[in-house]
């Protein structure tokens, strides 16, 4: 009986064309965030369950995350995102701490979900975040990364829209309502859900009574954030008050990204602040404001856009032994160009040359040489650019700065 | 009452200084590898149980890994190594692959035990392998990979050595002797321990009897392994038939590099050829060798050599805003310079110029700069270089040219 070589149902395999994909995404969102001064943390995905149980909302905690008892009868959890994390963290270090903190990671997060496009049970997550500044300029600044990003992925402004809202003028909004606690849990709930309803409006009455008219006016705080960032050129931003995120933890600015794409209308990423979390740790107050994005919806969207290029292997020189007696002499010339700061890959495998070049070209190598009798006395090799087939007569000791200065 | 800001048992939080240090062990791996033309994969921590119950050694299942049953009833571990993981991916496409595969991978594996030190609960641990070569120079070509991994992070041959055994020749030992199997699967056990015992002849004699001897001479596999290695420049590798190493998997050579530290003689890492383990996914027979190398350790090892370099935030050009009311523009500047390629930090705190100094060395930045009226109006601002004082005045757009050739 053979086992299956199917992986964990709802999680992926990363062969290594698909790896590529993935280190591509993560490099650019790292050029991005290098560039506005943010660093890098890193936490174990293994949690206590007990940080998400006041601030994630609770279906997230029951239903959604793979929860079990250890040995030592702790209740633990794969974390189904970073936040409370790093709301940890910072809690814990909340005084040593030089504020404000740039802080960003890419952590994988697991949600016990029925698989489908777009939601696994796990993916990867860049999160960005800002500790200890309550300025409006750190809203600036979070959303003009935002969008940065996209446009380093090479989306235009037309592709996608930036919405914003804020929970402050929800709050204001119901207050002067004459809605009770749990009609405004209702109500919010159902404007989360407002697009993917048909029958909102009959709803909304159901829930609020026939008098209830959802209508808020745009905050000045809203307005201000709007108005810097399209003087900064950024032309796709709105209001809309009927966005309002899941997650129970916001307490002031939200804003969501969504695709513009007439064929799939959908929400890239988004954030908001949070000014409240460390304080389930810890007395500090600390304000905060982030965002994350997950790697298989933005796939998803470079996808459609045709952005995502496809990424070969990169091995630079590779060396084919003209029978199994040379390959010993040609290990020890690619450790010497390795010394130098080549990359070379000696086959072994003692097949015929026109073989060896075949499997040189799946690996995308840029120069090939063949390695026998001559060339090791001669101590000289050919080169051939695989892709030019132009061909260059070199001594041994001149290959790596030839290389290095043509690839 | 207030959370806990404690991480999991047994796991680490990475700040960001903690980061700099994991991102450059990954890098000096990934440096490596790819220089000998391998390439990066990876896989989901989540893995059906039945994968390691075969082949891993049955202790290592049951007491030493999280194990779990999911909702929909299936047996679900986070993964205790990468072997079995990379086995049956290569297995899942195996008539598709273009062997030999060079490749490696970093993830982290869960190993359910009592934290100490060097002995974490998670960690993180590159693995290399090739599969699809049966030559020795496989062998050859991996030793010599592990030597050069621990080079690059700066020690030199009389602080390791390297230790390699057949389990090929323990085999053809065993079989010329008359001990039961049940025997010699003691006699391994004991031979794995023998560092840790005291009394190890006395028990040898328990288990194997008064007239067995355990004195296998080395093969000429291993030996003509050694020679190469030797002939090209590796001193430290040495033939001991005592080492076994755990797994049940290995079916040849089997190496493991040690500390010649005289205060922790410790086990660094080790692999070995497993030329069977994707025959439990599939009938195609791939030769494979591989081996693994963990973070935790090779961390303390490279602190006991005083070789770990302390890593410093990297933040280029902080801009600091005289008043509140200059941070729009410095930002709309810092977007020019990023557009350019210049990182750039804006700090919009609107604090004392001295506390923004502080603040911008603490992000330990490169150049220093104010912005107020009289920089606005001219679209000039002098850079100051933080750490030798020196002051350079320079147009806007000439910042960057500058700043990317100087830094």
């Amino acid at each position: 009986m053979k086992l299956s070589t199917d992986n964990y149902k709802g999680v992926r395999d990363f062969y290594p064309e698909d790896y590529r994909t993935l280190e591509y995404i993560f490099a650019t969102w790292k050029k991005v965030l290098k560039s506005y001064g943010y660093e890098q943390y890193d936490a174990s995905p293994l949690e206590y369950t007990e940080i998400y149980k006041q601030k994630s909302g609770e279906e997230i905690v029951n239903e959604q995350t793979y929860t079990f008892t250890d040995k030592g009868n702790r209740e633990v959890s794969l974390r189904p995102e970073m936040t409370p994390t790093v709301a940890r963290m910072v809690a814990k270090k909340s005084k040593a701490l030089s504020y404000p903190l740039r802080w960003f990671s890419i952590p994988n997060v697991f949600r016990y979900e029925r698989p489908q496009r777009g939601r696994l049970r796990e993916h990867w997550q860049l999160n960005v975040d800002m500790f200890g500044s309550d300025s409006i300029f750190a809203e600036v600044e979070q959303i003009k990364i935002a969008h940065n990003i996209l446009i380093a992925f090479g989306l235009n402004d037309s592709q996608f829209t930036i919405k914003i809202n804020n929970r402050k003028l929800l709050n204001s909004f119901f207050a002067d309502t004459n809605l009770s606690e749990d009609q405004q849990v209702k109500v919010i709930k159902l404007l989360d859900k407002r697009s993917k309803l048909e029958n909102f409006d009959e709803k909304l009455k159901e829930v609020a009574g026939t008098n209830f008219k959802f209508n808020p006016d745009i905050d000045e705080e809203t307005q201000a954030i709007i108005e810097l960032l399209k003087k900064r050129g950024i032309s796709n931003i709105e209001f809309d008050p009927y966005m309002v995120r899941g997650f129970d933890y916001y307490t002031g600015i939200i804003f969501e990204i969504f695709d513009t794409h007439p064929d799939n209308n959908r929400s890239i990423f988004g954030g908001g602040r949070y000014d409240n979390l460390t304080q389930i740790f810890s007395n500090d107050n600390v304000p905060a404001i982030g965002f994350g994005m997950g790697d298989v919806t933005l796939q998803d969207v470079l996808e459609t856009y045709d952005l995502l290029p496809k990424f070969e292997d990169t091995t630079i020189l590779y060396l084919a032994p003209l029978h199994q007696n040379f390959i010993e002499q040609t290990m020890t010339l690619a450790d010497d160009l390795r010394k130098e700061g080549v990359s070379v890959l000696v086959d072994f495998s003692s097949k015929k040359i026109g073989d060896q070049i075949k499997k040189a070209l799946t690996k995308n190598a840029e120069y090939f040489a063949v390695i026998g009798d001559t060339e090791l006395y001669n101590k000289k090799l050919t080169l051939k650019h695989l892709s030019t087939k132009k061909e260059k007569k070199l001594k041994f000791k001149s290959i790596s700065k030839f290389v290095k200065k043509n690839s």
